[in-house]
């Protein structure tokens, strides 16, 4: 093995921190440098994350306590909004996958628009790279800056993508519904993700304002050669620690039928690792927890010309952690596949 | 009070079944003569559901056991299919709720097209009344056979029935996506339905041919006043024991918007003891756990036109025992509301 | 109906408060004529709990703006505490359920020891009833003030009482390992209680120091006729949201055997509605959810003289809000049974 | 690397077969060669398990249509039971690890008052090897026939045995409660098993006669050379999918203390790769979820002389297929924690 790539984890405390040091053990090229958490500075990780002690992980730090002369790569797990400063400030030759929302937005409008202030740092922004890594893959490689996508776009846009860019569906007819496991919500300490408040109950959120919209119409209005468009998009949590599911719903171009549909998309991502098109039956995220596989399937509506499409994914993995080391493995010129290649947990 | 009312359950054994006698607890009229369960005949009770063991209740029977000439009211929660038959069979003075789908569908051939068989009992199915009691109280009143509603219908048609009716929202572009507790697949030792293969994960499942869509489809048509009327429908189950929640889309009528809907369904249900329309929030199932009651809220969604309706139940009680309690007390003569008054329970 | 009761609860914005709203709901005689919260006061209890939100219940105040000149009974489910001076202040004609820990232990010596402060109201604490309900029925009757028992002592004591009392089995022998439901730690936002931080995982808490110990040691002492006794008491924490199983083991007077400890429990509580002794079967706290049942069933150990007790309660009822209304059923003359008699929401 | 040691798993179909399947992925060494399943003969694995769906698997076949000349390594995940004459019948050169009770008991005569039948193998039982690794791991290396231990088991003897073997407890005086969660009662269709009916709900079983005692008693027996030895052991099913933890009551021996036992259990694993031994706090079971660790806590109980031990495991992993993985590594000379250094899924 060559030498040692040094990599950072800013906000390390969270989910997607945590998730990323589990799938960086034993990274062939990735060296765990530094780990912040500026609320938990001084502490081990095992005091923060248990199932880590056997790790030997360097203690949490303030961001700023950490000298980034040595550090090449940088994961970023820090809240929406603080991001983007932080960021700004690092020295030129490290490389950041930000897994927050702050550079996913190209337009600056738009990002002030969704996320009430204006954007901090827009010439950096300028030169991120929105990390769909199906999508974007060649982009990707050479990028300083990947804005990793959120785990409802990642989830949606893997199968919706190709085939707007094919004109197989009306790109205006688009509704997604979406279940998330609690995890996506973080490790806060709020009432309403307390274990009393969610087991064994369901409820919608953020209806027609998820600020995951966005993203999502972002892409698929480029796929579509159009200024802008509008999805329909409702989100829900459903009383599981993780895993994500989306049922979209498209009116089909007039020409097509649900056998072409299902056969774009198994041709498209033929080749792909972590995307597999099933021909027949639908997913349960059970089969993708713990790794970073999106599962697809393609179904008819009972409705004429309508086409419903199943995606799950694991919301910490392809939504989040495991997209991420899947690009920063392309950023460095290693396999994408590295330390990527896991069997789901089940049951 | 006057005398009591004797009263049998056919299939007492199933979930549907146990529900009821939670319902029935001091219930002043009705009174528990003849449970049956044809597998489990002989069976006390508490042997079948121990928490059913502080109650005095009659032991198992098998159905050709019970003496049907003293009893005038019977629930029904047979499976599917076998149920015609027997129905057909009880002498005329009994009165039925039908919990089954068996008597649901008015049409013959739109029922042998979704069930795969010739109906059984044609004659009878002409005399049932579709039982969403807030749509059809009057016909339940003196019905002698109320086809109780199916779960996913009653928490679909409630919403989007009145809206119909006012031509608010274009028939034709409905889209449901529903999530319903395990409960509702039933009691029967499947694999598919072991705890080990539902906790933590989610799946749709009969996309775009769940026989629910029928009855749905049926009520919306007669209400659209067309012949026949297709919308999409899509079930999943997610890891809670009960509840169901419906995310409803649909396009308005073009002089509409969503204030104007949320007022028509408040305006409409103002006067329901069992139908709530939130103002602001969405419901949880949380909220109706236990209960009879059915709580939607309206949303403007971000597409032009467009109306999300989220609307939640606890499947076996309005969405099954809970609805067939409400009929059989208004078809009885009593107050619509006896013993379903409950706050529901949580956490 | 006579008079009504006018009734306030303190601390309303807890899982204690809400699930005293819950059983209260349509009771003959206790009418609410005041919640406080003092955290949440102005708010409408539906803003706190929406499942209430059919309720017609008066809004949040803070205790200090409640007029208790006209209320009779006040049910206390405020912290550990901050309880005591807040009771010592209320008028002399008001009786009172205290939900807290403040009264239960008699000897200020050992409050200061496991509460880590002198009891700040100790002639008020000389006439506190402890409240087990079975055991102590003839002195809560005329009591101003019940200290009610909390989950794990309840749990524990009901099948222990009679049979240390008896001299059946050791009393310095009896281990317990107890397994809580979440909604025993309260709906405070903390880290440690979050949904994604206990689903599907299982663990230890206060093993030797907890809180309750005091209260079983306590009371067995009592019945021991002993000064003081030791016993094992280990707390587990669950996923799942409400439900207290405990597991109890003790050492058999040399003279005894299993079928007469099942005997004594089984003649102890033939008359009382809301114990149960099994005679084959052991429980599932299913049995109990949402009621005011302990159950109990009895085995042999397979060591030589230990017999094992399986014991099971609704935390949040007989281990809480229930067994507060079975005291003031008692105190106000009223039948025990009031409002508490209902069968368990299965599954 | 060397030649790929060609691997056979006996009763793939099941939980452990299939959990065997996902820790194998990428072994070094071990290339599955054959997989069986009697019920679902030709099936592909993935038609059994959809998680497995990437993987490139030989189907399911009968065991008699197994070619075993070129197989040096079966893993038997087959019933209790059927499985000594399966195993009987194995050519001499395949080495096998069994994941069933059947050879795990050395006395017959024990064998047939636990199981109900004479053992149909006798002189083969003779040849096994009790596969506590971290117990017996010189005896595993050249074992050809090792039986792999019960979850149960392995959770409680990690900690127990070495105290037992230094005196530093009474071994007559264990008291084991334990938890498992259900993935341990298998995937057989059982209604008790469903999801409704264990979810937000916990029950114990098999109180004082569940069979793994007599494996824990064996060892422990040994431990402390008696001939024989009693402990009290009750196991409890959990609502999670996965994990277990014990929690396990001593009587000190009068010369030692807390302290002392912590000091014993941590020497003695402090070399060990899957056995932790926490210093203060305990441990949950997610901080074993995936992976081959055992983490223990150990703490004063408060009566006098009592330690409390709290032991997690993954029932799944080192309770059955982690730990059969790591006897097999140990069989063919590799590292023992091939492919078995993970960190746990959390959350």
């Amino acid at each position: 093995m060559s030498n040692p790539i040094n990599t950072a984890i800013l906000g390390a405390s969270g989910y997607t921190g945590a998730e990323l040091l589990r799938l960086l053990e034993n990274h062939p090229a990735f060296t765990i440098t530094a780990l912040t958490g500026d609320s938990q500075a001084g502490k081990p990780m095992e005091a923060v994350y248990p199932h880590l002690r056997h790790r030997q992980l360097p203690a949490l730090v303030k961001h700023t306590e950490v000298d980034f002369s040595n550090i090449a790569l940088v994961f970023c797990c820090l809240p929406h909004g603080t991001t983007q400063q932080i960021i700004a400030g690092l020295p030129e030759h490290v490389r950041i996958v930000d897994l927050s929302a702050d550079f996913r937005l190209t337009d600056p409008a738009n990002y002030a628009a969704w996320y009430g202030h204006a954007h901090q740092a827009l010439e950096l922004q300028k030169t991120a790279v929105y990390g769909l890594t199906e999508q974007a893959r060649e982009a990707i490689r050479p990028a300083r800056l990947v804005a990793n996508p959120g785990c409802y776009p990642t989830c949606s846009l893997l199968p919706l993508l190709p085939l707007v860019e094919q004109r197989l569906i009306a790109p205006d007819s688009i509704t997604i519904d979406a279940l998330s496991g609690i995890s996506g919500a973080g490790r806060s300490a709020k009432q309403g993700l307390l274990f009393s408040e969610l087991d064994g109950g369901v409820s919608a959120y953020g209806i027609g304002h998820h600020r995951h919209m966005a993203e999502i119409e972002q892409l698929l209005a480029i796929a579509a050669g159009e200024a802008e468009l509008t999805i329909s998009f409702t989100p829900h949590l459903i009383p599981m620690a993780r895993g994500m599911l989306a049922t979209l719903h498209a009116q089909m171009a007039s020409d097509t039928h649900v056998d072409a549909i299902r056969a774009c998309l198994t041709e498209r991502y033929a080749q792909e690792p972590f995307v597999t098109v099933l021909q027949a039956e639908s997913p349960s995220t059970h089969q993708v927890r713990g790794t970073n596989q999106c599962v697809l399937s393609v179904h008819p509506g009972r409705r004429a010309g309508e086409v419903i499409i199943i995606s799950v994914i694991d919301n910490l993995v392809k939504g989040a952690s495991g997209q991420a080391l899947q690009n920063a493995n392309l950023m460095f010129g290693l396999p994408e596949t590295t330390n990527l290649e896991r069997t789901a947990l089940f049951p």
